[in-house]
């Protein structure tokens, strides 16, 4: 029974999807107006460590991630550089696709942009002003808050100590907050019943997440600074269009990363990329490092610790390769392997279990070094096959779940397929050709080709020997 | 829930491991004297199904398969052949292997062999005689059926009505069936407390699987035909030695091949081999038309049957790459997809539903049928790309669960490889060098080094074209 924490109801509950047929998840994506960092990396590897866990376990998971492409920083930082405004979005965009790539996540199945969505964003803003929830005033138009009596719900906040949210004139509270921002001069804008102008921030994720996932879903996520004011704002104006409660089951948020005593964030100057640090450690590296925290947890970024996760990582790493080899021995076994493999098993339950429990990734994590402790004590001095094949059935389910060691498990497929080797011995036979004849331009056309797809080439006195360079 | 029939009981019966951390689960394999024909294909593939699905639904499975490599078929063949019956059985075990290979069958954990276990053999049958179950006589040593009070419990039949089981003389009851066999003249054999002989058929799976499983174990299984003697008699024995009832909590047994109304058998001279249909029709299609009807049900193989569910097979190959080329666009969704994404979700769950009820194959292919007509009719023509990656996951499941499909879903990762289509462009451009030079040799060289590997090569005026040949 796996048990995720639920911000709305602040308790672990039992996940059961509103519709048994598919599971619904809608996850706060990027403004693009800079490049992807480490602490935005935390919370979409998480969403897709839940991700893969939920599909694990058998459900059917649509997962939406939605693209800001339309806001005040983008806006700002085009006017900065004097580009168009979908300039900066689809250059950033594109590092975000990039950034998920490396680090492994699972591609949503859709990643809808605002700007796309203005005419669906422009109707639940109608509905919302002929319910009596919002207003327009002076081609701006406002939420209500203290009209949607359960205003506060997700973050517990009494919406009177609510600080002003948004700048704005002709506001009837404070606290309300924009649906549709007039434009100022200069800025992009679109046609709409109250003039020309742009999105709020909030809106959009109703509009979109209603369009592909309906007016009621099971999971909503993102960083635990979403929780005030964006989702607070984002239920009060879903529940009062859609007369659905809760608009969402579960609300999923992610501890952030911190640099010392501040949030990673660009407005504090303090972000690390993901390419920076993809250029100094593997992204597998980083993605287990991200993921040796419990995802609730706030965590502190630290490079040694990266290192020293790095370094245990490393040492799967390399029990999985030894146990591969052990496993493709085939002769009678020795002694009983199964107390060896009954404690795989077990070992392999309580991982499943951690997981199970609100996804407590550094306790399965845990029991991962404890079956290489196992692996390196057990299985491998005692060559037992049965046991390796066992083991790696396990490294192989915490692949698919956590995303991690896929050097050793998609690798597998190019290094091991013969074709692939077969070819390069093809190319090193043609090459060994030429280079008899002394025709050294071809030899080294083959040569730089070869490099260039990561394999290496050492020139023996009669022969050359070539391997795959280790990355 | 995951309901599965249990001949021991002659029901189906929700699936409970008798441990939490491991499904043990016990296959007969193959006595290993001649080809290995559909009529075993058909077994073996529905135990690798079950595996498959319990792996699916996250159980953490062990799997034995045995290899009879000692019989009294074995050695008429090698007596016949005039080689070592060793020849024999290590020439006919490697045509299984290829065969499961080619037919995608999961690799069992372990194959232990039957002349590899001759002493934990007779440390049993030593255990049998003192126990007072088993007797020996004049060299030979049988089993006392009428000792075993429960005998008769699998196969529901009476020990009076049984025929006499196995020649021999010295027998206290002509049912009685032999543990260890005399040796003849000019057989192979083995020393025991006994003499000089070899154990009886029945006995190497009480000690091969006792000894790799533990005393006590989830799921025995094996053709239908196996249920009596074969089975009934390993429950007497085990029962007997290891005092655990029952001894197997689950006895799984899959319908035969009919070939008209005989079963397909050597011995009936009406076999054919894996070998000759995958020679004929790819092993892929093979498999789905074994499991196009249900495991426990006879089939009456027709070569027409096998065609008509090949042409079916490829018409969801077909829709499969389409979904994948739809699967790739990425812009606006035009209408929601929702509808048709809890639409395949419905199929799917009916899907798993099927198999959840004592794996009903014929119904879950009949809803990838109903995925595939869908996918035909509405995700195709909208061009529909959320609902495609929604599909796709369906068959990629199936891919898992029914191990068919490799062919879209394996050679993905061949295809796409960019390694491997650089290597080919490389080849293909160091040839151009060749041929522009007028040195065939070379030229031809890297031509039928491609052509080995199924890559086609095509000249053109001043350029080479290249695919992969479809299989």
């Amino acid at each position: 029974m796996f048990k995720i924490y639920n911000t709305l109801t602040s308790r672990k509950e039992v996940f059961k999807p509103l519709n048994r047929s598919l599971v619904r998840m809608y996850v706060c994506g990027p403004t693009v107006y800079d490049k992807t960092h480490i602490g935005h990396a935390k919370a979409y590897v998480a969403f897709d460590v839940l991700r893969r866990y939920l599909e694990f376990k058998g459900y059917n998971v649509l997962k939406v991630v939605n693209i800001t492409d339309i806001d005040d920083k983008i806006i700002r930082k085009s006017i900065e550089l004097k580009v168009d405004y979908r300039e900066i979005a689809d250059k950033y965009c594109k590092d975000f696709m990039e950034a998920c790539e490396k680090l492994n996540i699972k591609r949503a199945h859709i990643y809808p942009k605002a700007t796309e969505h203005i005419e669906e964003i422009i109707n639940i803003i109608k509905e919302l002003i002929e319910k009596g929830y919002a207003y327009e005033s002076d081609g701006n138009v406002y939420f209500d808050v203290k009209k949607f009596k359960d205003y506060g719900k997700l973050s517990k906040i009494n919406v009177e100590q609510v600080k002003p949210q948004d700048e704005g004139v002709g506001k009837r509270n404070p606290q309300d907050f924009a649906l549709w921002k007039k434009a100022k001069p200069m800025e992009p804008y679109w046609d709409s019943p109250w003039g020309p102008g742009r999105p709020g921030w909030h809106i959009e994720c109703s509009a979109m997440s209603s369009k592909y996932l309906g007016k009621q879903f099971d999971i909503h996520g993102g960083g635990e600074d979403l929780i005030f004011p964006h989702h607070e704002n984002e239920i009060a104006q879903s529940e009062a269009c859609f007369n659905k409660t809760p608009w969402v089951k579960y609300w999923i948020h992610v501890g952030l990363l911190m640099m010392g005593k501040d949030k990673m964030s660009k407005s504090y100057g303090n972000i690390i990329t993901v390419e920076e640090i993809t250029s100094k450690y593997s992204p597998m590296k980083v993605r287990f490092y991200l993921i040796s925290g419990h995802y609730r947890s706030q965590m502190v970024f630290q490079e040694e610790n990266l290192e020293a996760t790095g370094a245990a990582y490393e040492r799967i790493l390399n029990t999985i390769s030894t146990l591969k080899s052990i496993s493709t021995i085939d002769v009678k076994v020795k002694d009983s392997s199964l107390k060896r493999i009954m404690n795989i098993g077990r070992i392999r339950r309580r991982f499943l279990e951690a997981l199970d429990d609100d996804l407590n990734t550094p306790k399965a994590i845990a029991e991962l070094h404890s079956l290489t402790n196992f692996a390196n004590d057990e299985i491998i001095p005692n060559e037992d096959y049965p046991a390796a094949r066992i083991a790696l059935k396990v490294y192989e389910d915490a692949y698919r779940i956590l995303g991690v060691f896929k050097e050793v498990f998609e690798e597998e497929e190019v290094r091991e397929d013969k074709k692939l080797y077969e070819l390069v011995n093809l190319l090193v036979t043609v090459r060994q050709i030429h280079r008899s004849r002394r025709e050294w331009e071809v030899a080294d056309l083959i040569a730089r080709g070869l490099r260039s797809l990561g394999i290496e080439l050492s020139d023996q006195k009669d022969k050359t020997i070539w391997w795959f360079k280790s990355t």
